[in-house]
């Protein structure tokens, strides 16, 4: 992305930024925000918002196909896999995914269940398709044994006859994250929801049949949903009565304007892929990731049981850091209160499993993180006097 | 609103701001988007733009809590019935309605054909109904006779064992609208899409069911659709296959937030319906929209045949004037490159009838529709030396 001037006004906006750890939506590039800022009210000359233009006037169709092509590139998606801009988040999905791939009504399905959002995919699901659960080992131990091959145990126990094997890359309720993708029996493409960690390290489009993406998390705003999906999946394997908007094959037809698509979410989407592009693209993106995260699990294992990890360590999640203090939930509530008060926000577990979590999407920087850990040093040693390194 | 105030920075923006014409995604209110601006890299003093805020934390709740109260106040929507705010737009409401309200896989359904968008509401819905299609009259010729007494005529083709009657309030293509709604048989519910005229004039829900309205013409930006729905409507009716994202019940249940909802633009249309108020509610827009519409349709029936409007006089739409020029398609495209020149755009009609069309929402003021009048009268005096008063 161009540098963009940046007026007084906008720097006294941005002394006031916090540093957000939300789980999503969650913090977008200064950048993106003041790019967007910019063109508020003239985009591109065209004395229009980007709110205002017509999505299928010539403007908004470069801005639409600039936010395809660059995820193309970035996530060198293959040729035979189109990429498609939907809307209902996650959850839509949850229901797209058997509505459009099952082939028939109650036809057999295999999830594999990871935590929070591969169990509600699974639930979604049991309204169109035979669900077979496969229960994940998610071991929540911190001093279990290395398990590395615990893929392999499970993925044997898949069906040979599946329409599809369902999986979520990165669980952000759990902390949980794939270090790879389990191999399907042959001929069973596999899905993956990747809402939490697209773009955040390579993609081999040869082990899916489809990805898919709420962008609120490492894409861009709420209100879009990238999906990416193998051409020959969309041939005869929709549900009759799958509605149009979640329709694959309509969206793809129409290069995702058979409806009127979320336009704005689409070109936060455009510029944070531009963000993206770059600060070093997806690669770059990828080593990010494993120094932020590295530095807060090191910081947790090495803080002498002041704060511990529950997931187990082959299968912590770069994306989302599930921790807990040993001195319990009030202390906790302190750490976040005292958190925020220093500009370090959104760092509460999800609700229905309480804790902490720090969500180290793209747009936290390395920065950001050692803020964080810098304030966890202290919030130890001032509670219990321990000095951690 | 309270008035922001404004940079030199947005003046410059501002003065190059053009009259948009668009049939949606529409114009917005120039201080609606200043508001956005101003609020992009920190709003209310949280340090985060909207789209970074959790849709779980105090601040978004109240930001669409605040927006469901306003659109409640304007509309005077009764205690009995829920608004909600749903993703997928008016397509998606296509596929919900049958699916939220048919009772059962296969039940006959009431559709009001007026043109395009009932029409493919209806098709929509034959994947989960028994459709029975009432074609309303919709005369295209400017010279027929007052047809008042059109909707009774109608109206009483409807079944008596309906589980709904649909119809389209106003038909952005072909520039049809209700001047009131047709009557149903005892305890069918009527639902109506007003995508494209919610807020537009007062709403009797004494006569619906259940209305909505995809926000991107009248409401704010696209991604959000607002539905508004009576609460007994919501018990015992939905399919078993419909999908979480699209159910009335779950979103109700819900608050809005069974999933991550589409923030940014929730938060626009809320300043949008701030503007309203300020602006004097639906009762100040719906004498403007009269104003604006009547201004239009009478210079072109005094045009002497130069400009020509399609649609009967008894239906004529106030928010999409639909009109052609006697002079042919290549003058039309004239017409429509001049206007442009001259900061007047999308005045195209739609891609599948051709002909042009100016697009009256709420956000389009008085003086643009002057403009527009004397473009019009300029350009009839070029072309035909028409003087037109």
């Amino acid at each position: 992305m161009a540098p963009t001037p940046v007026s007084a006004h906008d720097l006294s906006q941005k002394h006031k930024r916090v540093v957000n750890f939300s789980a999503g939506p969650s913090k977008l590039p200064d950048t993106v925000l003041q790019r967007a800022q910019e063109e508020m009210l003239n985009f591109q000359e065209t004395g229009s918002s980007v709110m205002e233009l017509s999505h299928r006037g010539k403007t908004f169709k470069s801005v639409i196909s600039e936010a395809e092509k660059l995820t193309r590139q970035l996530l060198n998606v293959p040729d035979n896999f189109r990429i498609l801009f939907m809307q209902g988040g996650g959850c839509g999905q949850f229901a797209a995914v058997p509505l459009n791939l099952a082939g028939s009504p109650g036809a057999t399905v295999d999830y594999i269940v990871t935590g929070r959002w591969s169990e509600s995919a699974a639930k979604e699901a049991e309204k169109y398709c035979k669900v077979r659960k496969v229960h994940a080992p998610k071991p929540h131990a911190s001093d279990s044994s290395d398990s590395e091959d615990s893929e392999e145990e499970w993925w044997s126990e898949l069906s040979d006859n599946a329409a599809y094997v369902y999986m979520c890359d990165n669980e952000t309720v759990d902390g949980v994250e794939f270090k790879c993708p389990p191999r399907t029996p042959p001929g069973v493409p596999l899905v993956a929801d990747m809402s939490s960690n697209m773009m955040s390290r390579p993609i081999d489009f040869s082990k899916y049949g489809l990805v898919f993406a709420g962008a609120q998390k490492n894409l861009g705003p709420a209100g879009v949903t990238v999906v990416i999906v193998r051409e020959d999946l969309m041939d005869g394997r929709a549900l009759p009565f799958c509605p149009s908007v979640l329709s694959y094959h309509v969206t793809s037809r129409n290069d995702s304007l058979y409806n009127t698509p979320p336009t704005f979410s689409i070109y936060v989407t455009g510029l944070v892929m531009q963000w993206v592009r770059d600060s070093g693209g997806v690669a770059r993106m990828q080593e990010l990731s494993r120094e932020k995260s590295s530095l807060l699990y090191s910081l947790i294992e090495n803080s002498q049981g002041f704060y511990y990890c529950p997931v187990d360590k082959s299968c912590r999640s770069r994306m989302n850091i599930v921790f807990r203090l040993s001195g319990g939930e009030a202390l906790e509530k302190r750490f976040t209160e005292e958190a925020a008060k220093q500009g370090l926000t959104n760092l509460e577990g999800h609700r229905s499993i309480g804790g902490l979590r720090a969500s180290l999407y793209n747009a936290v920087t390395i920065a950001d993180t050692r803020t964080l850990a810098s304030f966890m040093r202290d919030f130890a040693k001032r509670v219990a006097q321990i000095d951690l390194v």
